[in-house]
């Protein structure tokens, strides 16, 4: 758990971090959010993901809550003040506090949170070695999924899903039987071919930096990868899938519902591409 | 603005409400509420209000923060002590602090939330007197839209977009070309044989509590109302139209988008059924 969290201005003890009731965040889901990885003390793909934090802020009309640099200082102090080598940094950013009623108000400066935690790396390893097991459910989710906002409530629900039935995460399917993406994370196959595909980023789904990244380094590598809708059915007959996230990196998944995929061990595409990722992030990022 | 408000067994000084920066209310809109009229002291539809409330709770799987009379308690609480006469209660409850992770979380008691607030009366029957503009907006909502929850970024950017345009209201439209509803406001429109048509109850609107008081009201006056959905096309070209909610009673609309409504006046049936549900308020509820 984070100790110290960073709050309007304030660096607080985690227990006394607290916002107001009137917070838009609180009231009307009216903020965004990002989440970035630190790995052996170094912020993975720090860019990619400020980059993603303003563009999310724009497409909502609200302001930054302080500029590029200040912001990465705060992210650096409150790595250091809770003593993060491996873990994440949490930061949300809403329209701030204003009288309840729905149009933006105005003048209202916004708020900024930041919290960070340390995450466990064995535990994360033994879970990439095993693979874990995906549902898959409607896509429920409303038309903008392109920004991360913290409107989550249908992504908490299927992830619960997913957990009650035993899995990890579930994958989201659009009303023509294509795979969007999981509740927290991007979804990928690899086919009979060995062909690696992906669904093309648009309002359909965020834009993930562990994505990105992925697909760059196989770009530099020469490895093929195919951009376009999936179906269910491609999904759970596929010889390989795994998800990548901020916090999951690659990670292989051996069951689709009730398809065991592949001999029900991680692929060795899959496992290849973690380590590519995992080269990323110790090197390049 | 509210003086006091409750916040999880206090009564605070309004600046001092605060919650955790981890209610999962904030982090994930992991949560649900209820705005609540109070007219002449007395409670519009409580029992409706309350009866939504705990359907919302269940449907998302959140313990109710207490049982439905101490609730009760706290409602005329909140209202004795902010010297409420003519005005609203908005409360709100979410699943309360956990260490951010989607999956709901072990153990973690609900948070409940209510402040109050005097509303102009005036000011609101000028509004009725002249009738109010809408325009209408593809539904880019999830797709569970009966459950009250705070998950209300799509409603708010739908409403900011009204106000750009002038407007006081969205009126939002599905696929399929069909009226849902507004957003915060149930819609109805009055066709040219003057029949009165509000879309039917489903998971893609909410079950307004005002809409249903007056659906009651008119089935006792043996005023006939057909429960369809209906079309932009409908509404557009509608003798009448007009919008239901706690807050804005019965509103008469004149106009949606470049459509002048009848004369640019509020209609008669529209001021009629406006009569009947603010003695319903006086009187039946």
């Amino acid at each position: 758990m984070s100790r110290i969290a960073y709050v309007n201005g304030q660096y607080l003890p985690h227990r006394m971090a607290h916002v107001h009731i009137e917070d838009r965040g609180y009231q009307f889901a009216d903020g965004v959010y990002e989440v970035v990885t630190v790995s052996s003390g170094k912020l993975i793909d720090e860019a990619g993901h400020l980059d993603r934090l303003w563009r999310s802020l724009g497409e909502l009309k609200i302001a930054a809550p302080m500029k590029r640099e200040p912001l990465k200082f705060v992210m650096r102090e409150v790595i250091r003040r809770n003593s993060i080598f491996d873990g994440i940094i949490y930061m949300q950013v809403t329209r701030g506090v204003a009288p309840r009623d729905h149009p933006f108000p105005d003048n209202t400066a916004p708020a900024l949170v930041m919290t960070a935690k340390r995450l466990s790396i064995p535990k994360a390893a033994k879970k990439a070695e095993e693979g874990v097991s995906v549902i898959t459910l409607p896509d429920i989710r409303w038309a903008r999924r392109d920004i991360k906002s913290v409107s989550l409530l249908p992504n908490i629900l299927a992830k619960q899903e997913a957990k009650d039935k035993g899995a990890y995460e579930a994958f989201m399917v659009d009303d023509a039987g294509m795979v969007t993406e999981g509740s927290s994370t991007n979804a990928w196959i690899v086919d009979q071919d060995g062909k690696i595909i992906t669904r093309e980023t648009s309002n359909s789904i965020l834009a993930g930096i562990t994505r990105a990244a992925l697909l760059r380094e196989l770009e530099e590598k020469g490895l093929e990868v195919e951009i376009r809708n999936f179906s269910v059915d491609e999904l759970q007959n596929a010889r390989e899938v795994f998800l990548t996230s901020s916090t999951s990196y690659v990670l292989p998944v051996v069951k689709v519902d009730d398809h065991v995929i592949g001999n029900g061990h991680p692929g060795s595409i899959s496992l290849n591409l973690r380590g590519i990722y995992q080269d990323f992030m110790t090197s390049g990022s």
